[in-house]
């Protein structure tokens, strides 16, 4: 059986490039609501494409865009196994930066190119191709739902709602969430704890020349505020901001030691004159498992072109956290905002405000159930190598989710690489990829119904 | 003849006000270009109440708005006298604080209520009064010019070209710039050097759950700077920057003694809950002569709504300083600099830039000429007490300029106050204030001429 599904994908690449194309070409940008009509129709598109190759699906509807749930459960016994993606993608400005329209997808040099290829579409098509081929081929060895939602990019309820309540419902062996990066399997997840920090001084603003002897200054107490939240050598000030951060395993530690990053490839990413943060630390532990601070933006005051002498009534600062297990946001959140007050000047007072509800905890993924080793088995039979154990160093909301709502065992990798652009102009994803990726998962579900 | 000349006034307090009404009902905002026809009205306005009154008048145009220059010469060999105003008011917004529309002036409880009113048409038909009943009373006992300009909010290139031009020929013996404040003269101004620094690391904007553990981050590294360059206590970290400070003179220091400000009015003022600043100086000295530093506004990264975390390419500070005498903007300018420089992170780069040409230096008003003696006893005559010597803590360019381009002794006061919300929604002018600044300048004109 897995042999006609894999011969059906090798075959089937000019059409599986057909219906990626298809897909994104619908321009279903979440948060913009000229294309609330896209989104519902990408929803409607893969809810047609679930029905066509002989699944269950529909249409699950809350306040906003509805999540697409598709399911066969051909194989009574054997194990079910749940696939994660979204339809929904980012906004693709600027726009003046893309060298293809990015909802005309363009093929160049084993690339596609349009917004949605890495971040979330091709992800989701492996995974849909995959299971069309198992149907051709006669349905896949086990269990399959999907749950494809509309709302990723913009952090939006159906989905979490779904999951929170009808947790008991979904339900699954293995869950596979189609949204990380190619050979490498997620073993925790960095939180974040998002503030804005604001700092306020005389009741209206002032004139710098009359009062500058005089007047607290918003900007300036806040530039000592943020000084003491992390000092030059990357190290946070917060008090007890450490205490509760856990070392990675002996495991995790291994593979980061194979993990292909050196600091030339981080500075050639970011293109800074040289990079900074704990240089105590591997950079593998910087980047996953290290906590980090830092300032997004400012707000108040004189920003317009030219000069305004002005000592504003208020200074605000957008300033994030991220954070590793067992780090808790609440009670960070408190010593920052003690700290803060702390640290405000005699005419000053300040007020620290959680965005986002609070923050989101650090998670760890167990990396030792059986569905790792199947992904790792699958990777291998497609790819030619086991993934890496990695984290990220962002979060993934729906992975907490699962973790909180949904009974399963959660792996989380994807098809796509860090060059690829998720969030930027030109996202791309490599087409040798997008069909490895479709074997990768059809030898995943096979691995998955042996174990 | 000076007390026909002030019976005139006393008599005439219902016509000047009419008067004075006419002139703040044209709304002359040299900043807004829907405005353009109503400062020209202004102006032209100004130039038939001199020629009404029997004076030479006409425009000196330029690149911008033109300046009113009025003379009467009927007393050969008798010193010349100059007095300067401005035409030119601020825009009125935020319009929905004014009480009463700001072009449509309004009397209540002694005050009269319009954009304008202190700064400065208050202030210049104050001396136009003056002049007008003089002229009535058989011309005043000197020789007066009058230079209004109208780009004096905007600092319009008009009235400096024209003294830079025609400093030779303007020059006089004394010269008055009616643009201060009611019982005080001027020994000092404060100049600024108003820069932008400019902090930047990534080549682009990254993610900081991706990079928030290599990548230098523009807007930290700018709050170790911006609290290296003032301290917690007020003091300011540049080096040598206190270097070049000249201490008030004695007779400064005890005109300062008396004058009347407490720290209740500056918290008042400011509605801080505390003042800042250097505690170890007094009050006149921290507002006059002492070297402030302010940050006014920072640019850069996300400051929408909401949370994104963004670790943005670059971060700008706009930072004034207020210096004082013999402070020099360029030698300061060099050291802050380096100074910034010294503080990058070693992922970033910094770049400072002066706006408005480099900065203008404080500058010291001589206050030992026979001019200020005479302003004295005006005041005396006229308000029943003499001025205070005070400092102003902002620059007024004009008296740069006259002191850079015309041979004159210049003294500089005016008739409005603190409270009157020069640039402020409900502008207004103490109607008392008004009818006695216009007898003031009436004994001005005899005091000079008696010297």
């Amino acid at each position: 059986m897995i042999e006609k599904a894999l011969a059906l994908a090798r075959a089937g690449r000019a059409q599986a490039e057909k219906d990626f194309i298809e897909e994104l070409s619908i321009p279903s940008v979440s948060s913009l609501s000229e294309h609330r009509a896209d989104c519902r129709r990408n929803a409607q598109w893969l809810v047609e494409r679930f029905l066509r190759m002989g699944m269950g699906a529909h249409l699950v509807e809350g306040d906003g865009y509805p999540t697409v749930e598709a399911q066969w459960m051909g194989r009574p016994g054997a194990p079910l196994f749940t696939i994660y993606g979204h339809y929904d993608v980012q906004p693709s400005d600027p726009l003046e930066e893309w060298k293809s329209p990015p909802f005309l997808p363009d093929v160049r040099e084993g690339f596609i190119y349009a917004r949605g290829a890495s971040d979330n579409k091709g992800q989701h098509m492996a995974c849909l191709k995959a299971m069309e081929h198992w149907m051709a081929a006669g349905g896949p060895p086990l269990n399959i739902r999907f749950l494809i939602e509309g709302e990723e990019e913009g952090g939006g309820p159906v989905l979490p709602g779904l999951l929170a309540r009808e947790g008991d419902r979904l339900k699954s062996d293995y869950t596979f969430i189609a949204d990380g990066t190619l050979l490498q399997l997620l073993t925790g997840l960095r939180g974040v704890l998002y503030t804005e920090i604001e700092v306020t001084g005389p009741a209206k603003d002032l004139h710098s020349g009359g009062f500058g002897g005089f007047s607290p200054n918003p900007f300036n107490t806040l530039a000592h505020i943020l000084s003491a939240l992390k000092a030059r050598d990357g190290k946070i000030g917060i008090p007890h901001f450490y205490d509760a951060v856990l070392p990675p395993s002996a495991e995790e530690l291994g593979s980061w030691k194979e993990f292909p990053i050196t600091e030339e490839m981080i500075l050639r990413m970011t293109g800074a004159p040289a990079l900074e943060g704990e240089l105590d630390y591997s950079l593998p532990e910087r980047g996953w498992a290290r906590p980090t601070l830092d300032v997004h933006g400012i707000m108040g005051g004189f920003t317009g072109e030219g000069t305004k002498t002005v000592i504003p009534a208020r200074a605000t600062a957008k300033v994030s956290m991220r954070l590793v297990p067992d780090q808790d946001p609440q009670t960070i959140l408190a010593n920052l905002r003690d700290f803060v007050a702390e640290l405000a000047t005699p005419g000053t007072r300040t007020k620290v405000t959680a965005l986002g509800e609070g923050g989101g905890r650090g998670l760890l993924i167990d990396s030792s159930h059986a569905g790792i080793g199947a992904a790792s088995r699958a990777f291998e039979k497609s790819f030619g190598r086991p993934p890496f154990l990695v984290r990220a160093g962002y979060s993934i909301p729906v992975v907490a989710d699962f973790a909180k709502h949904v009974d399963t065992r959660l792996f989380v990798t994807g098809f796509g690489t860090e060059e690829d652009g998720a969030h930027s102009p030109n996202e791309r994803l490599g087409l040798e990829n997008f069909h490895l990726g479709t074997e990768m998962v059809i030898h995943l579900m096979q691995e998955l119904s042996e174990i």
